[in-house]
């Protein structure tokens, strides 16, 4: 079966449109275009469009914004803002729900440390509520959070981690933050992916082969997820693509090999791609040059989103005045 | 009841035999010297015992080097293999033995670090044991290892996580690192206590206020501690006592100051100085100027220490290899 | 000669009103009190001030904020503008003023750390104006900056390295940021010195034997420090004070140890604690838990202020852009 | 001018003979085999090879050892003495030679942090020969050691600062550590030049437009790289070359396209690709996942080799004891 090379469904979409010329049956889109970002709502809406698109049925909401890279404080406020109400729509919380945040991946791979980052960002409250055993606040919600580290350092899958801890604590949601792979280079630290479907293997940078979500782990599961690298064959696939259709222009000698490439199913070509690279590209990643800045930024974006999202009471404004 | 304000039985015994001018009844002591270090064996045999050391009925065992802060290379190896040793005395692991390690304490305040450093260095396995349904092996031991945060940043008490995981990971053991307070400056970095009470409330730099222990975990737990800050009250206490004896040799005045301290319960005299400290000292550490050097040391040396004693095959000198 | 054991004028000068009782002659003092802050000019005229509060002839500016410690972005940005004011009334800077930043100290040791890490978060242009052969610009003035590191890890005098820099890039100021010690713990983090004399043999956390003033560097020399650190004798000789005049009030018998300790001349007293002390605490530190992320935060405080204060068309909203 | 974009002497000489199928002439090659490792000394005689080759007269010795990425202590050890040889014969230095490291590159982008950590990590004396006057001593040498950071931080030019300080501390030679870029992925982290040529413009993951080298400093100066990157152009340039053979042996097409490939010069083929690429991929770097760990392994490497080989009584045991 063709391996969807891509954590985004806005990008799985366009793979699909490329290949067959035609929308996926089974799947709705609906954009929305804001002065700095565009909103694109993909809604898998049946066993035909999840097979399709090779994403679970469920809410995948897009957030694009190509100068977030190097966003003034303004646009950063505008974007967590946008997170928040997509994030509010989609959970609608109240004041007493208890959400339990994971920070996915690993804090010393950077461009893997997105999760963890948020993670140290949001405004905890769960021990609060505990000591003054309070089950409800006017301007805080019941929030805990976590960033279990990755299977290479605990010798433990990470879903077995948050089980563990959901059994434990009994949040009744659970927001996961990731970083993604995607296939194009210019969709790096410039989208954000909000979805009600929790993550599910081979997902994300790192590894996690159990799923993330409200089947394993008995309640429902978000996820927000920012593509901070693209996957090497990917980018010499890509590449070539926009090689060939150079050459074509250029000689005629091109267009035979074009149309040889044409003759390929896709599949094919990125798997022979992939043969050719990996002998001596295992474990390669292909990330911008200033990743570190980067992520510490977009997780301040982030858990800004999440912490005016959550909690009834608060507002950007506050988030400086708590977290400092 | 005195609120005994040290994490090292020895010093706890030390206490009492300044206050009480007796060794401790149900308590026995054994010494032993080594060219670099001296190890103290510290065994609380019953109620009487444990009243009176304010320490759980149990084995505590200090390796003391005060040479360790400037260690070579060889001496820290000579350190992990006596760790190493003690370590096996105590639980006589075996080949099936599951071990799950767990680094307590805030990784961001480097004084607090050590135990997820030392997680960052332990050698893990579980997760190839699943992977190829192996339930032992003649090198390696199935170990996991988790730094689950502090309470103020993730809303959850450490000990609730780790019971979660636990419970879903079955391990025979628990090991828990922690950096502990000393009394003693010079006690800092080079004195590591290994114990089989487990971690109990109050203990360590952070904040644990559930106990870490079999009652509450079902399984023993090991605790491995290293002293990497000085209480500020303890430190001004101590430092008064000094300079009234000093006092005490130049003037007659001192000697009455002195004998108004004597008439002084220690436990009333610490309060005064920590009323008087609080409002202008409250989160303060005292703590070696070369902290960050040490932490890094002092994991690989516990680290090292570990891996050689849970992996039935493995030496320092794999350690390396597999670290790699 | 009594060594003055603090880095801030505004010490000095409380120093000699206790011991004497009087303002300090040569010495002008001028108090400005605005909301959130209290900014304070210690102005020494002569010789006879400079003997006797131990300073160079000179401007010495503090601005005290006790809540800059938990400060939310408001009070972060009022404080950059107060720094940004002083700095500019004490500089006069035009449009062709070319700026060397220097942050002094050890980026490995977190509380002395500040220099090195406003000298990251500072715009520098120097490049640019060479790269576009300019000379002057509406927006932007000359800046460029460097953390040279210390001299137990360089082996070069820090002044030494500055001079070498100074020499090859001809500035015509010098601003140099450093970490101070101060004598009262309640100062920590929440006061920021500005002075026109440089920085002189001795003062600051690391150490640093040359001065870097303008008769070594051949150009005007401004330094700007925040106190992060507490020696571990100042705060023991302060707390027995506060403890002395504790016990006076319950005992009749403190007060000759009172009167006792007012017969030392304090630098006597100082000196008895330093030898009690140092045998078992030498390059020890006394400073907040929460250091880490206080360095953080005001090294963007003053970052702040450098930028709008040196970039003639520059202001608070625009560093976010140029920054990020 | 055929841009040549690799900095190893070595993969200048492949890329020569591949076009050239023939030595180039003013170049002489030896090599030596050992159990883990292959030295390759490239010696550039004269203006005809230095014009062939693109790199200048001098001498360049790779170390290549591909296990060194997940070596063990006792192959790193290995590396270490045979650096130290490779130096030793190149400087043959003597014990009152004073010694500049210079750890070039930016301290804050992992793969290009490598000369910065190695300075962190060498013994520096200088500042105890002044401190005890002596010019000589029958262990130590004189050295000094500086991460001067990169233009971008700085807005002064890395040699411009360089150039300051040696005019100011007088050493006898420099050595510049640098991380550089390698055509071939299989490179990354296996692989050690050393030169006596300084390094020249453009050379090096970041940005040092000024020569660093002895006509610029006025002294001998020795550079010390590793690869750490592969430049995304040269990624899929090579990745094509694998591709298309592999068509060939396919397909009947792709010999065609080969011979098209064959037909435009390799420069032409590197621009197009370069074009194609750089909308979307620059300052994208393409750097293995665990570059982090990397990268300390390698400057410890490095570092150790340097110490036994400056230092005349200390070997790599020592060392141990020295930097702890």
């Amino acid at each position: 079966m063709f391996q969807m090379r891509t954590d985004l469904a806005i990008e799985a979409r366009e793979l699909y449109k490329e290949r067959n010329k035609e929308e996926i049956p089974g799947v709705e889109v609906e954009k929305e275009e804001a002065n700095e970002y565009v909103i694109t709502r993909v809604k898998v809406l049946d066993e035909i469009g999840q097979q399709k698109i090779g994403k679970s049925i469920g809410n995948y909401i897009t957030i694009e914004s190509p100068s977030l890279k190097k966003a003034d404080q303004d646009l950063k406020d505008d974007i967590s803002k946008a997170l928040a109400r997509e994030l509010k729509a989609l959970i609608n919380p109240n004041k007493i729900t208890k959400t339990l945040i994971v920070g996915l991946g690993n804090r010393f791979v950077t461009p893997d440390a997105l999760g963890p980052k948020v993670v140290d960002k949001v405004f905890v409250t769960r021990h609060l509520f505990k000591a003054y055993n309070k089950t409800e606040d006017e301007t805080m919600a019941n929030v805990s959070a976590l960033a279990p580290g990755v299977m290479g350092l605990t010798g433990i899958e990470t879903s077995e981690i948050i089980k563990g801890v959901v059994e434990k604590t009994n949040p009744d949601i659970v927001i996961a933050i990731d970083a993604l792979a995607s296939r194009k280079m210019e969709r790096i630290s410039s989208t954000i992916q909000i979805s009600d479907t929790g993550i599910n293997p081979g997902a994300g940078v790192g590894n996690k082969r159990l799923g993330l979500n409200k089947e394993y782990l008995g309640v429902p599961v978000y996820a927000i997820g920012i593509p901070t690298v693209v996957d090497a064959a990917t980018m010499v696939n890509d590449t070539i693509e926009m090689i060939v259709s150079e050459l074509k222009k250029q000689s005629t000698v091109g267009s035979e090999f074009y149309s040889m490439l044409e003759a390929m199913k896709s599949e094919e070509k990125y798997q022979l791609i992939k043969e050719v690279l990996n002998p001596y590209m295992a474990n390669v990643m292909v990330t911008p040059k200033e990743v570190d800045d980067l992520i510490n930024d977009l997780s301040q974006v982030i858990a800004n989103g999440l912490n005016i999202s959550i909690h009834p009471g608060i507002d950007l404004k506050d988030v400086n005045r708590y977290l400092n």
